[in-house]
This record gives C-alpha cells, structure tokens and sequence, in this order.
C-alpha cells in the first residue's frame, strides 16, 4: 500500500482529459464513476461495478480491486467477504475519463456472486437468432456457462442478495 | 432488421433475473442500461456506453450496435456518421440483467470518436509504479497506443465534441 495519497486533476480542457497525461476522472452526480473489469488473461468480462474517489485511489494505490456498492451504500474491497480477491494488472481509463478498465487475476477464479465464474452467464439471441427463438416476441436467454465455481451459501451464508429488481 | 417487435419480461424475483431464461433487463432511473463492448476477436475493450429499451430492441433485431447518447439525447446507430459499424457476434447479460455485453466486429477497425482503435488507450500506474511515477501524489497517465487510426477532422467534422467535462 503506497504511504502517497493518490490525488487526481481538476477537469479544466477537452484537450487536457482526452489527449493529456492527467488523471482527470469525471464522477457523476452519485460522485460514481463506471468500471469494467476483464480476466487479464482470457479477456472475458467478468463485471461491471463503479467506484467512488476512495475506491479508485486505493485500488491505484494498493493495485487491488476496490468498488462502491451502491447496493449497500459502502465501499467495498473486492474479495473481503468471499475471499475472490481482484489483483489488478492493468488500470486503463478512456477518452473522455468516465470509465476505468480493470485487467485482472482472480483468487479463486470466479466474480459473480451467483457463484459463476463470470457475471455474463447468459447470451442473447440476435437477428435470425432471435427470430427463431423468441416466444411471443420474447427473448429466451441462452446459458453459455452453467458450472457454478462456488456455492454462494458456503461464501455469503446469510448476507442478503445484492441484486435489486 | 427482424419484423417481430422485441420484448422484455417484467423483473418478477431474484430467482427469474439471475437464475432463469427470461430476458428481463433492468433500466436506470433515465431509462438506461449499461453497454461494454469489446472487440470479438481481440477481447479488447472498445468503448463503455449505454442503451435505452429501443437501442437494445434494434441491436437485437438488426445485430448491428445502437446505443443512447447521453451527450445529444438520442438513439445512436453506432457509425451512421463514422462508418464504423460495429457488428455485433454476441450479446450477453449480467447476473443482475443491469448491464450489456457486446462481443463485436469493427468496419475501419476503431471504435473512439478520438480516433484511436479503442477509447482506452492510457494507462494508469499503480502500486510500485504509480510510487515511482506520480508528480507530488498526481497520477501520470502513460500512452498505451499512439497511432490514431483515422483523423476525427476527416470523419465528424465540425460535429460538437461528445465529451463532457
């Protein structure tokens, strides 16, 4: 853990956040910013999160994953609870820096809390896909993964889902 | 273009969104969802945006990737203005059904309005590197890619810049 606070710069020029070397994160007005997080080593996405300022100056500063939970409203560091820690190989941020890339390794190779190794289980049908398996103008998920890596029970036990419908 | 109207099912339980084969997405408080899109053959992240419920339905329907801008309030057909069409091979969902994950093919090969292949194309230095590197705690960016793959001049314009700051 870096004993030097991460500080970032005022967003002052398109030029400055696009084309500069400044880190210049824009937070919306949940003070949030969007995180994609990829495995490092097969590429696949493994989940979608954000982060708040803390969170973003701990993981550049302790090179693991922290989010925000907007679910329970704190920050949250990645593997605390279940052991899945995120070691952060790479930190890409885009263009106009509202969306951080992740390139990570898992402990334990899996991120979902569903116990799935990756979040993105199911597929869509598209085009003539989709026209041969909706019902009704239904779309019918396809499972592209339906081994689970863990049982939630054995890692949550009783901690509520954070899914919110 | 499929002449059946896409649908969505109404999120009824935990059990249903993250456990069953209903396509059931959840939309933001703005009517938005989010959308990670990375290269189909590379894995590389493209770009991170979102869709309202049409843009999601036309991307099903048509296989092509439409988005929603946030920064001109519309329905965005990715390269009607850029040629950069993003042909969409798979299309997958979350655990939670909140976020999109497109696997995509790239007409010109770039997906940033910058002009680079992918909207990130710096990275942030972390642990022992952002130590070494930081300017009194600020964070340097390094260049991960330096060659542009088109002149945004030539593409959009005098077209407004999409970013905010």
């Amino acid at each position: 853990m870096s004993v030097v606070p991460v500080r970032f710069q005022a967003r002052k020029s398109i030029e400055q956040v696009e084309e500069g070397n400044d880190l210049a994160p824009k937070f919306d007005d949940r003070g949030l910013i969007t995180v994609v997080t990829t495995d490092a080593t097969s590429g696949e996405l493994l989940m979608q999160g954000y982060m708040n300022a803390e969170a973003l100056q701990l993981t550049i500063s302790s090179g693991e994953a922290h989010y925000y939970s907007r679910s329970r409203n704190v920050l949250w560091h990645k593997g605390a609870t279940s052991g899945l820690v995120q070691t952060v190989r790479e930190l890409l941020v885009d263009d106009d820096q509202d969306c951080i890339w992740l390139r990570v390794d898992v402990a334990g190779g899996a991120s979902c809390h569903v116990g799935y190794r990756s979040c993105f289980y199911r597929k869509v049908p598209i085009g003539a896909d989709f026209e041969t398996q909706h019902v009704d103008g239904h779309v019918q998920l396809e499972w592209t993964d339906t081994e689970k890596v863990f049982d939630p029970k054995d890692v949550y036990g009783n901690a509520p889902n954070p899914t919110v419908l």
